[in-house]
């Protein structure tokens, strides 16, 4: 069924290249890095002959293939990029994702459905989609296969014919096939401007097939065999300048409310207004995820409760981030929280989150240098795809000083709680209270973006803290009712 | 908003269950099981103010909730139990699942969506399902909230009035009370049939809100307290007789085929016939699911390959079955198998399978005797369940002799593929050969059911196996084409 590769040059040739193939594909479940293979091209005919001919002659076990086609259900309810991110294959297999990012883009805009505008955000969200996987030490080869217009017409035309071959063409391939008539500058555009080191393009001339096929074997087996035998982790970046000296905790006034009375009563007033109108961001699919952070004992976990307290059960989940399991940690850092994000009209809670990865696994040194430094730019992307699409996000620093802390853990030592029993952990973070504060003071002036500012609160005053919660979350779920 | 449990006999008791409540479940955490809840019964209302109660006494960031209203999407194209079997929660963890299986069946019974016959044997494999989980290890606890009709009626009304209250009341409330007009007689027998010592029901009576309330938390306490405190695992079943002697394997003939030269010509018939007849699946709707067992090097990827060859990529999925993820081993063994299921109109594809608990974890000595001999009836129950959906399941043992594997052994030791380069464990699995042989026999005489028989094939004679493993996938299809 499918074409040979060069049979004039002899079966010798291809014969080595499908042992080089395969033989680096089994390298690759040794290696212990993932790989992500993106085809795409204005000739589905050709890309789908790829992506057998990957099948067969690899091992297609170890191939996780998806297509990409129009989003529908669940997808369309989250940022454009989340099933890409769903999609990522663990560390030694082999994402094969077919049409993707980039054909999903140009059809999009052809279409009229996304701006000019939007095009190039997408296209710069791809752009450091792509740099990340590969700082995250994912191995990307993309493949645009561009056939001439009159020959993807004709050999449509041809395999209709053949009983042999006429159940290739889909209905897709004729609305392919126009709506890519006038996509040439975008087509252009986009690979002009994802075109990187890290993540090129390989043009494929679908003119001829048997050449066609040669070269994405060709290009297959090097890259693969390059990455291989490089046994050196890509260089980190420069250590950028950490924290510019502000210091955002430093002037948190901690003294107590003038009047907890009068908080006590406020409180309850603006709980049962929370509870009514997540109802109604539940009806209106309005999708939230509240992040909290801040001290151990800072009071996160009654925060959230004064929250949820009138909320139906199955509106909300609370998730305590603590470390990631095994098939998260073989892939990217951010995948364990894309795979959480909430369904439309649901509210996410997460207790801790992938702030993490800017404070304890700075200060313990689970991180390289040049991995939490480049996660500041990292999360303000993915929290910008997060709002972009609608969802609602908001994020908590509940602030106390180092004497209420002690305070508290006294408390919780006398208390009948087992929840609440210290840890050699609870003590340890204690000692290193000033590199928390720097990493945090950091965090806040590097993430606290427009689009999804830092709420830093005093809660030496629980009520107080919870108050300023509650309001908040009953703001901004009233914000995001309003918006369009 | 909710009830206090008991304040006359004063806050001393209720705060006491409270604190017993929230350490069983700290105490869970580290005890390394899983907690399945179970909350149902006649009583939306009733059974919400339960859900809520548990959130707001113990810690919701270890809960995991779960509302199994009437089945949609994805869940519709999977066999009855699918979406139970997919939220089971991981070790240390409670899954909580409010309405689930009781209160569905009873709703569909009542809707007369679902025969008698088909009641009962729904009340069967749940039965087995609870059984299935209490041996895994994981501690189930069943609720049902049982209050009369017209306190029901009442309470709506009073909620319904009242502005803190009137957002409990949802239409689904309505149609269930309407739904369970004629129901006691099925429910009684729900509750009389699934009412077993490992799973016993707790029915709670609803009309005085405070008993009902402390009874649940009294013994969700109680029966959390009672299994932490239990060391011993639950006691192994009484060995089973291992095998009748039965000896499908000896009696396969494994000399070669009389005419090489037609096999060829037929399997290139025979595959043409399939790729027309997947396609057709495909569009039907038809899923299925292809189980490859066998020795070593007995052929099972070029079989597989020879089915794969001719269909779209995106139609089936190839799956090699290796040692489970640190997810998978935090849940029942099934489990990995259950998310692995294909929707409609998909292939699934296994290289090797769920059989490894009789095969490889019996012979390896990796499973328990108990455990893989009750894996026998769990694997029956589960292909049952698949077939009954409409699934097309087909079972392949491809067999060779010593010989053969040795020689076959050779050739791979001389091939430039890495692939076939050959391990230790090879040669180990080799040693093992006779312990092999009994439990491949024994699987074929315990699970070769008539709705999901084995197709033991002579493999010695490569193209003579495939031929016949295409021909039985191109039978399969034709009948799952034919079946309404």
């Amino acid at each position: 069924m499918l074409r040979p590769i060069e049979p004039q040059s002899g079966a010798a040739a291809a014969s080595a290249l499908r042992v080089d193939l395969i033989n680096a594909q089994y390298d690759l479940l040794r290696a212990g890095f993932p790989v992500v293979i993106v085809v795409a091209g204005n000739d589905r005919l050709g890309m789908v002959e790829l992506v057998q001919l990957m099948h067969e002659w690899m091992d297609a076990r170890y191939i996780q293939t998806h297509v990409f086609e129009a989003p529908a259900g669940e997808e369309v309810e989250h940022p454009f990029m989340w099933r890409y991110w769903r999609a990522l294959p663990p560390r030694g297999i082999i994402g094969l994702y077919v049409a993707a990012w980039p054909l999903n883009l140009i059809g999009d805009r052809a279409l009229g459905l996304i701006s000019r505008k939007e095009f190039d955000r997408r296209l710069d969200q791809i752009s450091r989609f792509e740099r990340m996987l590969t700082l995250e030490g994912t191995l990307v080869i993309k493949f645009w296969v561009q056939t001439p217009r009159e020959l993807i017409r004709e050999r449509l035309r041809r395999a209709k014919k053949h009983p042999q071959s006429n159940w290739r063409v889909e209905p897709v391939d004729r609305d392919l096939h126009r709506i890519l008539k006038n996509a040439q500058r975008d087509i252009h555009r986009l690979l002009a401007c994802t075109d990187t080191d890290h993540a090129p393009w390989h043009v494929l001339d679908g003119s001829d097939e048997r050449a066609r096929n040669r070269v994405f074997v060709d290009v297959l087996a090097t890259t693969l065999k390059r990455r291989l035998s490089t046994t050196t982790p890509p260089p980190p970046q420069e250590p950028t300048d950490t924290g510019d000296g502000s210091d955002a905790l430093g002037g948190i006034d901690l003294s107590p409310a003038a009047d907890p009375a009068d908080n006590r009563r406020r409180l309850d007033e603006a709980r049962s207004r929370v509870a009514a109108i997540t109802r109604r961001a539940r009806k209106r699919g309005v999708a939230s995820v509240l992040v909290f952070e801040g001290w151990d004992a800072a009071g996160k976990g009654s925060a959230i409760r004064r929250i949820t307290h009138s909320m139906a059960v199955r509106d909300y989940r609370v998730v305590a981030v603590a470390a990631p399991s095994e098939e998260e940690r073989a892939r990217p850092y951010l995948w364990r929280f894309w795979r959480q994000l909430p369904r439309a009209g649901q509210m996410l809670i997460l207790d801790r989150s992938w702030y993490g990865r800017v404070l304890v696994e700075r200060v313990e040194g689970l991180a390289r240098p040049d991995e939490w430094q480049r996660a500041y730019d990292e999360i303000n992307d993915f929290e910008a795809q997060l709002t972009q699409s609608g969802v609602l996000l908001l994020k908590f620093w509940l602030h106390i000083d180092r004497d209420e802390q002690l305070r508290r853990f006294h408390q919780r030592a006398n208390t009948p709680y087992k929840k609440y029993k210290l840890t050699e952990e609870d003590l340890r973070n204690r000692e290193r209270w000033d590199d928390y504060v720097a990493a945090a003071n950091e965090m806040i002036a590097r993430t606290g973006t427009a689009h999804a500012p830092w709420h830093v609160l005093a809660a030496n005053d629980k009520r107080q803290a919870q108050l300023e919660v509650v309001e908040t979350v009953r703001r901004g779920l009233q914000r995001a009712l309003r918006s369009p």
